[in-house]
């Protein structure tokens, strides 16, 4: 499918407000013409972070057609490693809609999701991924993407980063409490 | 390996600034005598939180046995879908560090880390994982965790999300630009 199919993901035309976060992760300068179309946008967004030595990632979140929030990466720029392109937009999105449930929203991402951001698309239950790059050219510039997904995958004491289980019994006291609770908020 | 092994990690005694952040993953109230171990107070912390109806996780990020930060799930109090307890406890050590290389630090965790977070405890280079609860303790509660990590060892064509691919070329110029600039920043 090219690039014309976006279909609903469009963002022809209509926009709603676009959240920015935070003034480090977009830079006061707008991109010049910035584009109407998202997956246009998130690479100019990912250009522009590199010519500026940030991280060459941007991101772009769309709800019907309109684009509601965009986020270039700034992990180094704002000292937080959290702070990939697809981090940054959603959680402007979320601001935005005021909700943690972006449901119905789609993402565009100038690189395949990493696994932190690909977890947060699926907590944030985010309909539809598109992306440009994929993980191997992320390697081949060289970011850990593809390594940390096969971490991912093995068991926890196959890991590189060791990991140990402690006060099971403890900490199965907070689920309790959580399920006891009628007025838990789920997500 | 039972509790009073954390060995380095233990947090005992000296303390660094504690950073919260937001307000709404701790709460003003402090803990009451809220723990000096790290595992104990990430329980602390799982516990409030679910008494308050907010998600039953907690972290803490210790570096050489001094407790950096802390952070309770925010996900549905602070509308952020991103607002784990490890990824709140590691933005606010990075803040505290003043960077994004989080090398050398543990990470004590109510329950072990989703997909999302155990990314960005990669990411963040943090050495160690401690954990109480299991994916499997949390599937329990009603928290998918274990369908996410079962679905990013998929191919991104055979994940519940759909995934697309469009504009690669133009992607691909992201990258170019950032290795010929000598000024990146890489994490």
């Amino acid at each position: 499918m090219e690039h014309g199919a976006h279909g609903e993901g469009g963002g022809k035309g209509r926009r709603r407000e676009r959240a920015v976060e935070p003034a480090a992760a977009q830079n006061e300068r707008p991109v010049a013409e910035e584009s109407q179309d998202p997956m246009e946008l998130a690479i100019q967004l990912a250009k522009r972070s590199a010519r500026q030595g940030g991280g060459p990632f941007g991101a772009v979140v769309v709800q019907d057609g309109v684009i509601l929030a965009s986020g270039a990466n700034a992990v180094a720029v704002s000292s937080d490693p959290t702070a990939h392109a697809e981090i940054v937009a959603i959680r402007a999105a979320a601001r935005v809609l005021g909700t943690h449930d972006l449901s119905g929203c789609e993402i565009f991402s100038s690189c395949e999701p990493c696994p932190m951001c690909l977890g947060a698309i699926y907590w944030a239950r985010i309909k539809r991924v598109w992306y440009a790059c994929d993980r191997e050219d992320a390697a081949a510039a060289g970011f850990e993407d593809e390594f940390f997904y096969d971490e991912l995958a093995r068991k926890p004491s196959k890991r590189r980063i060791p990991m140990q289980r402690v006060l099971r019994k403890k900490g199965l006291k907070a689920f309790q409490i959580w399920l006891a609770n009628p007025d838990r908020q789920t997500y």
